[in-house]
């Protein structure tokens, strides 16, 4: 399995958990802090030469890679997150990888969240959900960037038949949920959830998938029925709880 | 009116009809071949301050600028296509323009044409319509560049309620249809019909929209309903009348 991303914090959820059970291949653009547990390959994903090599023999691909900040600017979007994921996707689909995993974003869809609908929506008692078959509606030049991936995922499935999966993960923090923020209470995503999400997408089988990962939280506006039934999610955890 | 990639075949079709009825400044990375009858500005779309001064006290703009060919490599794409839309409609929400209407493509939806439903797809007795509602699936990069073009297109129109309408333009011939060609006959735009199409665009009110351009073709797999309540399109031409 090649980790793209490996040292930002949903590789981080993931590899705490699932760093024993997969042959991982780590990739990253910032060399390893210590001794890594894994192979390591230091190399930025824009990269086509080295992309072409991390992706050799590898079953399948979990691309965290791209500039994180939803206040992220257009060139670092283009390059980084746009240019860098269809170096990515692109490679893995040639080199014959069966499953690609896309960590799309929130910022998605964070248009979604107008005036008139918040902060109701992020309350219980709101029945507003997205559940990916929506159009996108990005917050952010981070969101655009994660729609254009979307849609290179899309395209890419389209022509070769790969699984790709990909998943908008909401607020993901290691212990409790946020605090006094209801958005993110909507939308937390627990470690534990995270690393068994990221799992299912690895294990279960599906063509292409647009799925909301978030924790079974009380509050919510994104729906997570079809990452149940499609590739067997099962949270166990609940902003409502801390 | 701003047109942007004014020397291409859309921009030939809207200029042809509607050259004297608008006040143009015509923008190409090409210079005019002869005398221009219009303001005439030769600049690449990806050039942020000469795009800055192109949309300055300008009403609307058609943005129809991008690298044209859909085997284009995706260089060409990320730079002329998916940069250079970002470049342009930044450009004309920051200055306040009202109107912004952009050149997609079928391109953005080419993969819904599976091997299962051609070529009934294109015959006139089959019911399938694509919409608009439907998540986009691009038949190749250039149609990824044209969803993320919409994409960017959506997010400007969320932050400054400029009003924008992408139009997925069918196969546009100055004459008769194509010939020998159902695909082509199904999604046929005539000349006349689109520069009506872009007329209606520049003349009527709306939030953000997504609709198809094509004549009203007996053949057909584009819905035209959209275009003809919201924008109250009213095409002339059929390609079976050919």
């Amino acid at each position: 399995m090649l980790l793209t991303g490996a040292s930002g914090r949903v590789g981080e959820a993931i590899l705490r958990r699932l760093g024993e059970k997969y042959d991982w291949r780590l990739l990253d653009r910032e060399p390893p802090t210590g001794e890594p547990d894994h192979e390591y390959v230091v190399a930025d994903v824009t990269d086509e030469e080295a992309v072409r090599e991390a992706v050799e023999g590898m079953d399948a691909v979990v691309h965290l890679a791209g500039d994180p900040r939803p206040e992220a600017p257009w060139d670092s979007v283009l390059a980084n997150n746009i240019d860098g994921t269809q170096t990515v996707v692109a490679a893995a689909a040639n080199a014959g990888v069966e499953k690609f995993v896309f960590a799309s974003s929130n910022h998605a869809v964070g248009a979604f969240e107008t005036d008139e609908r918040v902060p109701e929506l992020y309350r219980t008692d709101d029945e507003f959900r997205l559940d990916g078959t929506e159009l996108p509606r990005p917050s952010n030049l981070y969101g655009v960037g994660k729609v254009a991936g979307e849609t290179l995922c899309r395209y890419y499935h389209d022509e070769t038949g790969m699984s790709t999966v990909c998943v908008r993960v909401g607020n993901l923090t290691e212990d409790h949920p946020p605090i006094d923020y209801e958005r993110g209470q909507a939308m937390w995503l627990s470690y534990r959830d995270c690393a068994h999400l990221f799992e299912r997408c690895l294990e279960a089988d599906y063509e292409y998938e647009i799925v909301y990962g978030i924790s079974d939280n009380d509050r919510k506006y994104y729906s997570i029925e079809r990452a149940r039934e499609v590739l067997g999610y099962d949270p166990q955890d609940n902003s409502v709880e801390y």
